[in-house]
């Protein structure tokens, strides 16, 4: 069966995808990255060079590789843990492979070992009430390899903001320019920072991966994320490009998920706080979240970390954080993040204004502090990344599932159907078969 | 008073340069680059950027920046550390400033508080018996930042290697090309693998920094260290280069710096293990010294880590491999480099055949296992890299001194003449002043 629905974080545009594999694309197994053996040899042969100067690290099958080994690809800044890890508590189970599930879009029940391939899974790890209940690691990922997190990145951006807002030291109603001044002339200059992080600016920035004129990839080649040609003369940074966005439609009327917005609230927590993003992440959260290893952030070529998409991290220490979260922000008994911010952004916004995006697998959904909040009967919220990347919070199921992939599609109508019914199915399965 | 001698890191070649501070090059306050505020601001003002692209990282003053910061410059592959940190034991003292030493060429003694700015040093740490008695940071760098450690990389690698024909997994004796056919066309092929190791290899390859054509530069564009022109066309890699260096004089006469050879000598250690350097040092000394944080190598476009000079470490961490060192291999009650390895580094190689490289501060010495070994009363040895990194182990006064700097001159004479007088003035004073 075949259904054309948007792809999922291109925001209003709504292209035709398969819920099927992708054609001519190959499957999880048929695209392992240990089996194709990237990077495998003192030298690995020509053809199985992986580098960012002919941009085969953004090209599937040879992303599944990159998405775990970003730092060898890119200049990074580290986002430090404090001195010690603290072994997360497990109560693996034997009983979650047959877990069953109807995906989005199909008669067809899947397993949720089914899931993993069908998703180009990396890596998964789910918390029940804290304890690993199950952790599984596929193609070149393993517990202690950082992988590429992309727009889970957003939520970690905007929490850090959305503290600020909590202790006084960020005013949300207030105008971009107020706090960085040489975005007036731009699109966010008359956008309020609330705007921003719950991405309703009207800006005229398309993330339409499947065109190759979408302002995205001018985006890219300004951050450095995308090599740029021999003749390139545009925007150097993230910022060089920030000024030059223009307005398109009303800001406030309705979500529309551009990223832009969440390096120009990076520029701002910059501004507000005198620190960098990695440094913020680093004081107000690494450091005491009992995490195994140092995060990093990528940066483009002045040393502004890529605020949208950049965080790198292990699978465990995802889930350390969005078990945080789900513990109303506290950690090893400190208070991280306000019990009060973590409330707001499980509140989620107006679903009305999130609507007109056209997310077929998300309907009733909202955005607030650029997390991805379900309004589902077990209140569930989520951070999401492009290709894959997943962190699901479950407060009434006391569940958490941290999820790193490298799906070949930018979007996430590849990977929703098989996933979001699978958390929910998990979530049910381990509430009521303890 | 101007005395000419040798620059101290460019082997057989001798070039006149000044033991007074460098003709117009600031001097360590006017160059601080704390003060000089680089990569300061979001974003940081352009005249203060420092990257890779336009060679800044490279120059000086901003080197004095990028040495702490290669990670957020260029591409870069993790060392991982073991699971936690052993706290180094502490006996600070008070009494180290006022240590005096004449340095090398002058009437005028110096202390060692005044030897600190004299070398730009940007961090120095002193253990005697295994205990810190004295520990500074200055410029950009702090306890927790990794800095690069040039060519002390190369004692780390070839420590690995004599580890592995100690064990009888690689024959010393064995022509290079035995382990790597790639070679044999060029002037390694016909070498041994401890002409290699102890760099009296016959090679036609210059490393004169103050030589714009050396071929040192033509290799750090292979490795991708230095930017390459647009219209670029020779080897893009460490390995493409290695193969296109001939020979120029007889193997195994006498003692040539020249860093090609480790880079050969990584490729030997990569293909004889099937694992990357990375994976070697990690796995053999890193996760088992009590380091606090992670080492990394900086990686050229196929991923090949700089065996030459690519390590980055913090100051701690360092010093505790030279502490292992000087407990004969040791650390923690575990054997990680076999006695007899450190024994057979610590005995040196034939000064003989190091004398004709004209190292003026350096009578005497020798070069064995990519060691630099002083053959002086006390027995001391070091690793040594370009702008002033220093591991200097001293057996019989129980001190190891590790440092970091960014001296503005690529050779040793810059800073031998008030670092090498110093370490041993403060080995003596260690001894006596209990």
């Amino acid at each position: 069966m075949t259904t054309t629905v948007s792809t999922g974080s291109s925001g209003s545009s709504v292209s035709p995808v398969s819920l099927d594999s992708p054609p001519s694309v190959p499957n999880a197994w048929d695209s392992d990255p240990k089996r194709l053996a990237w990077m495998v040899g003192s030298p690995p042969p020509p053809e199985k060079v992986v580098c960012f100067a002919d941009g085969s690290m953004r090209q599937f099958p040879q992303s599944r590789w990159a998405y775990s080994h970003m730092r060898a690809l890119v200049p990074t800044k580290t986002v430090a843990r404090g001195a010690a890890g603290v072994a997360l508590p497990r109560a693996d189970r034997d009983d979650l492979d047959a877990v069953s599930f109807r995906p989005i879009g199909s008669e067809v029940p899947m397993t949720w070992a089914q899931s993993m391939a069908a998703n180009y899974t990396d890596g998964i790890l789910v918390l029940h009430r804290g304890r690993v209940v199950d952790e599984r690691y596929f193609g070149v990922l393993d517990a202690d390899r950082p992988h590429i997190a992309f727009s889970v990145t957003k939520s970690f951006v905007c929490t850090i903001a959305a503290c600020l807002v909590h202790e006084g030291r960020l005013d949300d109603q207030a105008p971009v320019s107020q706090y960085v001044p040489e975005l007036s002339p731009s699109a966010f200059g008359q956008a309020t920072v609330r705007q921003l992080m719950d991405m309703t600016t009207g800006l005229q920035y398309s993330e339409v991966y499947t065109d190759p004129k979408a302002e995205i990839w001018d985006y890219a080649r300004a951050g450095n994320i995308l090599p740029r040609p021999a003749t390139y003369q545009g925007p150097k940074s993230f910022y060089e490009y920030l000024v030059t966005v223009k307005r398109q439609g009303t800001h406030g009327e309705q979500f529309a998920y551009k990223t832009v917005n969440t390096d120009a609230l990076g520029w701002i927590i910059q501004r507000v706080t005198g620190q960098s993003l990695a440094e913020n992440l680093s004081q107000r959260i690494w450091r005491h979240l009992g995490v195994e290893h140092d995060a990093y952030l990528s940066v483009d070529t002045t040393g502004t970390e890529f605020a949208g998409g950049g965080l790198n991290t292990t699978l465990r220490d995802l889930a350390r954080f969005g078990e945080m979260m789900r513990n109303h922000g506290e950690a090893d008994g400190r208070q991280l993040i306000p019990k009060a911010v973590v409330d707001d952004i499980r509140g989620g916004a107006d679903p009305v204004k999130f609507k007109p995006a056209g997310y077929l697998t998300l309907p009733g959904w909202s955005y607030r502090n650029m997390w991805w909040v379900s309004h589902n009967a077990h209140g569930a919220y989520m951070a999401r990344g492009v290709h894959g990347q997943a962190l699901y919070i479950d407060p009434t199921a006391e569940m958490v599932i941290a999820r790193y992939a490298s799906h070949p599609i930018a979007g996430n109508m590849g990977i929703d159907p098989h996933s979001l019914p699978a958390y929910h199915a998990m979530a049910l399965h381990l509430m009521h078969h303890r």
